[in-house]
């Protein structure tokens, strides 16, 4: 068994914590155009109101991290993501992952940042971890790995933990410490493959027990093609936290997922005496009232 | 990694397997007199149609096994004992887990009963050993077995295992192979002990990791003096099949604690694409629908 890592990410005046003894860090995964049509419409037309109403829903949901993504076809990326970036920073002070698949929209984004980011993210194929490396060292931020690589996605957990251990060693080298590394072991849909859940909570345990790093996921694709995805997405949610996953990216606005979250957090003894749990539910039953 | 064990339980004519790789067995807890005032003075007044309405709804909602609780105060348990396993036996066909303190109402409901029944349960104390393992060995039944002793209930998980073992090398000695030994880990509140659901979860680890048995468990207890119970409840379940859990003792007729225990199934890859869970879903839109 590794030492479980301590991975610290900083916005202006706010460092959040992310370790395994920790309560669970939720980054919220809305400030995203991909799949959300009005957020895409309105960063179109240059309205940013809609980003800042997502990161203020999301921090006063109980996000301690929020991803932000530019990516809207046919845009300017890179101006496009430090415009997100600033209208985020002046209605929330929480740290930021910065979600972009392109190297100058990275740079400008951590050019931009003041703090310590996440960057989503880095993958094993030998072009991305040339591109996306050198920059999250140059900036000091920490970077999220994906078991992934040129061969596409491994069907075993073993072969992902070597696209891990790739990924850390690499980072390594570069003088990024395994702290400043959190894998994603990658959720597939288990409507199509019957094992894809299986083999994500293998990957995170594998991972967990070799290098104790901490571990993220976008966990709404194991329920994809499936009835009732709500309940699914809340207990593989929980699962995976169990098997080590300690800072997912979701919706917090999702009370069935961020439920199950404290729940978890509670059945592993990092909720003293349940006061989060009960709080939360306070926190619901006055929405329901309102509503 | 010991091997995973197959303990299988049957009535008069069906078989039910356990083991790791199958989907989970749920073993309806309802026809228990303790904390139920209705079941209770129905008992009193030798009124047997709630057990009848009872084994028929469990075994509708999905129970493959269900548990028989004779603890009315006062009566002749082990004839009460009998007469409730006859009327269970008259609506439905499935294996029953004889649950009692009471070696008397135990050798009763072992000698009438035809198949192969569960023991819920001996535990580490002596006495227990004694007067339990022998009828267990005599009628060729499965057993639970508890993970507490004269000292109570162990604080570690640790220690727990080593009261497993105990009660693993004591059934071995009466010639009990280990495949019919379940082991059931003890879930405390969290109210009042935090790390309580952690102890629990951890045990499980350590018992299957060592020796590979069926694990058993009654999950209500962790919620208990906390709002919300059946989300803490239902999550804590889905955790403990993760970690290795396999025949729950629940009410099957608890939704939420029913779709965890189905989703979890679906996340390890014991539901080929999804068709149970898909099945389930179709059987709660038909209920919504009616109500």
């Amino acid at each position: 068994m590794a030492e479980n890592q301590l991975t610290q990410l900083r916005s202006k005046s706010r460092n959040v914590k992310i370790h395994r003894d920790l309560g669970t860090v939720v980054i919220g995964e809305r400030i995203n155009p991909t799949g959300r049509k009005a957020v895409l419409e309105a960063l179109q037309a240059g309205n940013f109101e809609m980003v800042r109403q997502d990161a203020l829903a999301q921090v006063a949901a109980g996000a301690a991290v929020l991803d932000v993504n530019a990516g809207v076809p046919g845009a300017d990326e890179p101006q496009l993501m430090v415009e997100i970036l600033r209208n985020v920073q002046v209605v929330v002070d929480v740290p930021l992952c910065i979600d972009t698949a392109n190297p100058a929209a990275l740079a400008a984004a951590l050019a931009h940042y003041e703090g310590k980011a996440l960057v989503n993210s880095v993958n094993g194929e030998a072009r991305s971890l040339e591109s996306v490396l050198p920059l999250v060292k140059e900036h000091g931020a920490a970077v999220i790995g994906l078991c992934m690589d040129d061969g596409g996605i491994p069907k075993t957990a073993g072969e992902r933990l070597v696209v891990a251990a790739r990924i850390i060693e690499r980072a390594g080298a570069l003088g990024i410490g395994v702290e400043d590394v959190v894998i994603d072991p990658l959720a597939m849909a288990m409507s199509a493959e019957s094992g894809a859940g299986r083999v994500t909570l293998e990957t995170i345990g594998l991972v967990v027990k070799e290098f104790g790093v901490n571990i993220s996921m976008g966990a709404s694709n194991v329920s994809f093609g499936l009835p009732d995805r709500k309940y699914v997405n809340a207990t593989f949610m929980a699962m995976a936290i169990q098997a080590g996953l300690t800072c997912p990216i979701t919706n917090p606005l999702q009370v069935e997922v961020s439920t199950a979250i404290l729940a978890a957090d509670l059945a592993l003894g990092r909720d003293e005496l349940g006061m989060r749990w009960i709080k939360a539910y306070r926190k619901r039953e006055k929405a329901l009232v309102k509503a």
